[in-house]
């Protein structure tokens, strides 16, 4: 047994590569971009999201907002960069969330290197987020065109 | 990349060790008993069925009731016996879903030994499936007393 091909086909099915976007006057250009990867899982069934953070050794496990589920979520750019990514690109998913999963790498790569502080940065990756997860999303991309 | 681990461990988050029961006049006491193995997938990231498919060399895939997945599924209990099961042991899953298989993988075994056929063993078998997936069935364990 490969407990490290396990995870990966563990995420294949349950896990997230996200991006969210929120309007925040704190952030460069007005919009705070906060990508994160994460698995839920039933209470009775939450040993492999201890897996991950044992493996990982970041991120943490909180209920999921339903309350029905937990979740195990990494938030830290710098944890995804090093941690998380690494492990997905040596273990790579099989279907075709493995395009969202390299869209979503690109995005992280970019904020580690601080490009969404620059004009050019900010809108490359806005135009990528837009098509991780398609459909999903609460803001047009008109609306945080910059 | 070990491709067994990554299958199960897609089959921790999505698959299926179900054993349904259905009233039957054709069969033994008037029950039908149907176990099946299966995972479930939207039509855009298929792929992963079609790697278990090919993988255990058996099965089919097919729309799924709601419309909106596919689902790969086995339903011979030899297939299950000599080829879904010996895979589910050699890369055991992690979570309590393991519980499950193990009932499951008796139910099969037994099944296949013919043994449903029996009073005692009938009465074991629907024992077993009462611990399975518990709260999701139409019949309650007093209605297939025999």
């Amino acid at each position: 047994m490969d407990i490290y091909s396990y995870l990966s086909g563990y995420a294949d099915g349950e896990g997230c590569f996200c991006v969210a976007l929120s309007k925040s006057e704190r952030h460069a250009f007005g919009w705070e971009i906060r990508p994160s990867f994460s698995v839920s899982q039933n209470y009775d069934r939450a040993e492999i999201l201890h897996l991950y953070k044992q493996y990982f050794s970041c991120g943490s496990i909180r209920p999921d907002r339903s309350d029905k589920t937990l979740k195990y979520e990494v938030r830290s750019v710098r944890d995804l960069v090093e941690r998380v990514i690494p492990h997905f690109e040596k273990y790579p998913l099989f279907s075709s969330k493995r395009k969202d999963f390299e869209k979503f790498a690109l995005v992280c790569k970019k904020m580690s290197r601080r490009e969404h502080l620059t004009d050019r940065g900010f809108r490359e990756i806005i135009e990528l987020v837009f098509t991780i997860n398609t459909g999903k999303r609460k803001y047009s991309k008109e609306a945080v065109k910059i």
